[in-house]
Formats: structure tokens, C-alpha cells, sequence
């Protein structure tokens, strides 16, 4: 017998809680754009030369897997929602980054196209 | 031979480019909610009742898809980065969740605590 | 004499704790975005046509005039920290506006171009 | 005569094309912040201690002032929209944050309380 997938697992969470009803595509992605605020919270104050340091320190770190928990599961729910498959969208957009960032252009140089 | 998972691909476009001085935490996390935000923008001034529908117009998709591509790339770059597994993180939350929403006090209710 | 300005007992405020120093505009931007993230949680499960009465509610009102009030700080110090000021930045942008969304193109219809 | 506030400009820039339909407070929290995403994108890769110097580069200042603008709009659409004065929002939070952050206890302190 397999082990449920975690889609299954996250289906039947929200199903138990009659919470389908919230969780059109709308506010998942209210969910998943607070879930990532969340996150970003926790480097607000740290130095980008200690943002390391710091997500190793045992506090940190566990706030830090919290919220990206939380935007992962945010994530799955929003793709699940609408039929998305995150590993084809990711897949794709990577092959579009490498059109749009070529090697010779890009080396080293931290400003890019924004968007 | 084994296809090279999506993170190693990640890893190598990243270091193609010489991109891992500026893929610290802190500014991961800033392109996380970056990208977070444009995928909200998608759904800004579409109605709830109609999210369902709207995410599957052929143009709006392909703009979701492209914006969800683009969070999940984040969320693996700044897991890469920090050593955090994303399966355990979200698997650990959806635990805690549980516990945090119990069926009985739930079901049905929009009104969660934040956070 | 005159009552000092907001932006006059924010400085203030930010000296006496020494915060000057976590004060960089990146930092400013960042602590924007998160309680940016912080408003929009509270309208997460609100259905769009309940969150005019949502926003009414007593404890629901509090809080939201409480992530207004972040909001509103966070961005007055991202001003005063890069000496732009928000007025003029408002008024200009509202003229481009104008100009990007004509009356006779834009009247009425929600897909506006995004960004 | 007075000139009109900037307030009545934007509700009758809003009411000429219509769209006070389309802002609803939820739909107003989403519009901020995905425009304080935006502007969170231009410093994603700036470090930390080239912030200011980034902020007063006239192609990056020009961009910032433009999402500064968006920011500050959307902020005074949904205090419109809600009835929320701003002032009195921040002044309240400034005051709550005297209480919250000591001067003996929180000076020179990055790690201060999430949220």
C-alpha cells in the first residue's frame, strides 16, 4: 500500500473542514502572498552578509521551516486548485530564464530585467 | 543514467551565471514575495466566484503558470540555499496544523487566526 | 509653536532606539512588503462582496487599522530615509495614470494591463 | 478656491472609468500589496550597506519614486474606501510601538518581536 501523497494528505485536510469553499484561486493566493510575507519578515533586520548565519541559528531556522512550510503548503493548494503542475511550470520557466538571462550576458551582473 | 533533477538544473543555471553571490537567504526570500506579489496581481480585480473560471482562460493561465513557475524556482533556490527539505517543512506544518484546527472547532469556520 | 510632524516623532523614535542602522532602504522596503503581507491576511477569507461589512466589523476593524498604521509607518520611513517625497510621488504617478488608462479604453472593464 | 485633495482626485480619476466596483477593501489590500512587491523587487539584489547609494541612482530612483507612488495610492484608496484616517492610524501605532519597543530594552536591537 502506498503512502498518500501530500496533495492527497492536504486534500483530505481541508476536505475534514469543509474549508474547499475558501480556497478558491483568489485567496490562495492572498495565502500564498501573506505566507511569503511571513517569511520575509524574518530577514527584514539581518545583514545580507549574515542572512546565512543567521538561518542556521536553531531559533531562526525553525521559524524559517515554519513559514516556508507555510508557503509550500500555499503553494500546493493553489496548484491543486487549479490543475497547475508545479514541476512542468517550473521546468518551463527555467527553459525561459535561460532564453532570457543567456550566459554571455548575464555573468556576474546582479541587475536584470525586473519582472 | 539519471535525469538530472530540478535543483541540480537550478544549481547549474545559477552558477553558469556566477548568480550565487547575490542568491543569499535574505535576498531570496525578497524574490520569493517578489514573485508572490505578481501572482497576486493576477488576481487582483478578479471577483472570488469567478477565480475558478478566470484561471482557466487561456491567456490568464498561461501568465499564472509562468508566475507560479517562478515562486516555486524561488522557494527551491532558498531551500538549496538554507539546507531546509521543503517535503519535511510542509509535511511538519501540515502536522501542526492539525493540531492547531481541530475538525471539531473548524469545520466550515473562515474565521482562523492569522498567522 | 508647532507640533512636531509624524515623520519628525518617527525619527525621533528610530534615534532613541538606535534603529538607524537597520533603517536601509532595502530593510524599509522589506519591513513594507511583510506588513503589506500583514493587511492582506485579515482579507484572505473574506469573500469580495463581504469585505466592505468585514472592514466594519469592530475587531475585525481594529486590527486592520492597526496593519494600516505599519503600512502607513513603514512607508513614510522608506520616504524620509531616501528623501522622496510621497505627495509629489503620488501626484505625478496619478498623471501618468491618466494617461495609461484613457477614460474612453478603460471605463468600466477590470482587465487592466498588469504592473 | 482650493485645489482638491489629492483624495478627491484619485475618487474622481476611480469614478470616471468606473472602477469603484472593482475596489472592494479585499481587492484594495491585494492591490497594495502587490505594488509594495514591486517595489520590493527593485532592491532584491542590492546589498544591504549600497541600498542608499542604489536609491539615488537616477534610473533606479525614478523606478523606486514610480512604485513609491503606486504604494502610497493604493494605501489612500483603501483608507478611502473604509473610512480609515491614515494619520490617526499611524499616530495610534506609533504610540502603541513606544509602549512595545522600551527605549532601555530594544536600543541598537535588530532582534526585536515579529509582527
Amino acid at each position: 500500500m502506498e503512502t498518500p501523497s501530500l496533495v492527497e494528505e492536504l486534500r483530505h485536510f481541508v476536505a475534514e473542514r469543509d474549508w474547499r469553499q475558501f480556497h478558491d484561486p483568489k485567496n490562495l493566493a492572498m495565502l500564498l502572498a501573506s505566507e511569503a510575507g511571513e517569511l520575509l519578515a524574518e530577514y527584514r533586520w539581518v545583514r545580507s552578509e549574515k542572512a546565512d548565519e543567521f538561518s542556521r541559528e536553531p531559533d531562526a531556522r525553525q521559524r524559517i521551516v515554519n513559514e516556508i512550510g507555510d508557503v509550500g503548503i500555499a503553494l500546493l493548494l493553489l496548484c491543486d486548485r487549479t490543475g497547475i503542475d508545479l514541476q512542468t511550470a517550473m521546468r518551463d520557466k527555467l527553459a525561459r530564464n535561460r532564453q532570457r538571462y543567456p550566459v554571455e550576458h548575464s555573468t556576474g551582473r546582479a541587475t536584470r530585467p525586473v519582472g
